[in-house]
């Protein structure tokens, strides 16, 4: 060993001190060089050594941070680990966490080791609160929450908030505001912690707290949480339950994770990914995760190429048309993706005033036509620059193609969102390989039946 | 006038009920209606009326309202709104808002009323902030920051620190967190606002301040800053300029902003579309944020028809060839879309242990000879079926195309977002039509060379 001091560093080559010092079970480098290190960073180190190794190390910290070190491991590697673990050793890291964080990661255990886990966690409090939580669906407002909180008696004085506030103090991390609450536990307003530093101990709460407060229902749906947190600009949010008792508060930690995975999902639901693969995934994963599209895409270009079959003997007769058949298909593959792309925005972003559905598909219609206009002159000019004037008329079905296949692609991409959404399926799909390659089918069948009925 | 009592609700009937109260300007209507309704909500609402209906709505209301309002419309609205007010109203509004707000309404304004709204500014703390802020480059953490926090002295006690907090209570909006500096306002470290309240007044902030702070710098991308405060799970994050000084914080409701713009930036450019439209732009707007990249794909596949006019020959004598154009153009345009999908996504989120350049293209390599194998074997099959086996050759010819065109469009999907960043493009733009056309095309071309090669 060096004389230099060794300390915490995201590098490869701590990495492989690291590795070194768990191979000869060398605890005190690991303690030593951990002490204080955010464990979003260890959490990141951790994740690239294997589960067994990473162990060691988690055996080697102390539980709660241990257990902070477990809550930001990705996904993948955290499964990977808990399987190292005994359910009672899970048990114990699990209390130290806020009781949502605990519950997603129950969730996410094999279905027997998960019945193991609840058994074996010896806090009752922890026990009763994962186990309240986990009634509730993954992605309403009842499966983000947690339990901790703050909540004051609408009779209490400050001073006796305080000490609900230090008797919590392990619990909550971050306290935002009191929540205030009646005798039966039916919300009536919050205090801000500014407030409760600024008054006196003896000032009753019932005059310091503010009604008007915002807050969600245990069954909305995550989005509509993160629209409303959004909106009103919130740092968390009370959430009652039917009766109107608060039950949990979701925190703004939560709704910035269900932003980002909801941008992400989009965009692998946009380019044909079928699920959550990354880069650094086997070549074999990747593979699966992309080849059904793929697949599809083909069977669907298959049905492009009967059409084209049907056609079989005009395009023998004119084999220019043939040459126009990549331009119709990326129009009409172009411009569905747009459509659904500017449906899916305006779904995301409801409003209370929008303009009747009838108004809006005029609107949508009219784009098109004026779209497919412009695009149909530019189209012509191609032709008959390329092709003579002689071609002219041949220029006329290109065009009129065109427009063709803007109007239809348009309404295809704008009524396909809408039935998805309909349906309770991600309309970003829309804007995937399938509606594409839908939209260039769709291109080719216009651009034929046109040529079949305009050419001589 | 009935006598049911109207109150405020996100709803055309109560939009009209303003309306009409603007007309007869009834101001008592508004005042009484919108008392204690949400800022958000009043903003919503104003979106749909012009800006000289809106401007009445205003002046009825306080300005601290009033602010607040202005602050939650949407941008476009907000700017035609501002052009009814003078100078001095507009910065009457500004006093009433956090510093970065206050920078952002400026920002957005024409160049010459932002000097006249400055230096109408009469509350000086303000005009000081505002003058600071406005140096940075909107994208940049300076950009982002305010300057109102509360901040201590380390050799403050807690009673001295509750009162600085009694001083900028009008300020600061929102704790989260004291910051703790020494007499050069060099950053120390922090306490939480949960330490505050539990220590007594004459506790030194020097025993209770936590040394391990994160903190970012002013001339960091937004883009770093957020990821920051994600991956710690930060509520503001404090502000150092070069020389190390404390000069404003960051607030997580700003970062949410970020990333939520981010990603309908991506989605905007992987649809194609050129500028920040929505669906309730008109016509016009719309159809020109579309019309760029329509014909740039038309464009693209105008040299897909050239290739195929070189190729006229061929496909005169093999007409069944151009049956599976479609085929080879949509796999060229789907496996580009995944790979570039892939690429981004780990753009995105780059770690300290990331894999060699090398290791990763040999990856891709492997993974699109792998994908490319199967829908070969598909594809071969499709083919066989369809026109018999005595076509055997065909189907080889297709199936060759195949596996070249997924490798190739797998080497331009990687290999674009990566130049693209490094030339600090959003390479969302490589799964934009641009690209995706580009696909198609090579999937032309390789199709066509190699029917070319290996048909008699």
């Amino acid at each position: 060993m060096s004389d230099e001091r060794v300390t915490f560093e995201l590098s490869k080559e701590y990495l492989e001190l690291v590795e070194q010092a768990i191979a000869r079970e060398d605890a005190s480098f690991i303690r030593e060089t951990m002490d204080g290190v955010n464990p979003a960073d260890i959490s990141q180190l951790l994740d690239e050594v294997d589960g067994e190794r990473a162990k060691y190390v988690l055996d080697v910290l102390n539980n709660e941070i241990g257990a902070e070190v477990i809550e930001e491991l990705e996904e993948d590697t955290r499964r990977d680990f808990l399987e190292e673990f005994e359910p009672h050793e899970i048990a114990e890291y699990l209390v130290e966490m806020e009781s949502d964080d605990a519950v997603d990661i129950i969730n996410d255990l094999p279905v027997k080791t998960r019945e193991q886990v609840i058994a074996s966690i010896n806090d009752p409090e922890t026990a009763a609160h994962v186990q309240e939580l986990m009634r509730y669906d993954e992605d309403c407002a009842g499966g983000l929450m947690a339990k901790e909180m703050i909540v004051a008696n609408i009779n209490w004085n400050v001073k006796e908030t305080i000490e609900e506030i230090r008797r919590q103090v392990e619990n909550v991390e971050r306290i935002y505001s009191v929540y205030v609450v009646d005798d039966n536990y039916k919300l009536k307003g919050r205090v801000s912690i500014k407030k409760i530093i600024l008054s006196g101990d003896r000032v009753k709460i019932q005059s310091i707290y503010d009604e008007d407060i915002i807050h969600v229902e245990t069954y909305m749906d995550e989005e509509e949480v993160a629209d409303i947190m959004q909106k009103y600009d919130l740092d968390a949010v009370p959430v009652l339950n039917l009766q109107g008792k608060l039950v949990g508060r979701i925190t703004i930690d939560d709704i910035i994770d269900v932003i980002t995975d909801q941008a992400e999902e989009d965009r692998q639901l946009m380019s044909g990914i079928s699920s959550d693969v990354e880069e650094d995934d086997t070549i074999w994963a990747i593979s699966k995760a992309r080849l059904p599209w793929l697949i599809i895409g083909m069977v669907g270009s298959t049905l492009g190429a009967l059409t084209m079959g049907a056609f079989e003997q005009e395009l023998d007769k004119y084999v220019t048309l043939v040459f126009f058949i990549p331009m119709l298909m990326a129009t009409g593959g172009n411009v569905g993706i747009q459509s659904s792309t500017l449906i899916i925005q305006s779904l995301a972003n409801r409003s209370n005033f929008e303009e009747s559905l009838t108004k809006r598909l005029i609107k949508m219609l009219f784009t098109a036509v004026l779209t497919g206009l412009v695009l149909a002159v530019i189209a012509f000019i191609i032709v008959v620059v390329w092709k003579g004037a002689d071609q002219m008329q041949f220029g006329f079905v290109v065009g009129t193609a065109i427009i063709g296949v803007t109007l239809l692609a348009s309404i295809m991409g704008t009524i396909t969102p809408l039935i998805l959404d309909k349906l309770d399926v991600n309309p970003a799909i829309a804007s995937g390989p399938f509606i594409t390659t839908t939209n260039d089918i769709l291109g080719i069948v216009v651009y034929l039946a046109i040529a079949n009925l305009l050419l001589p």
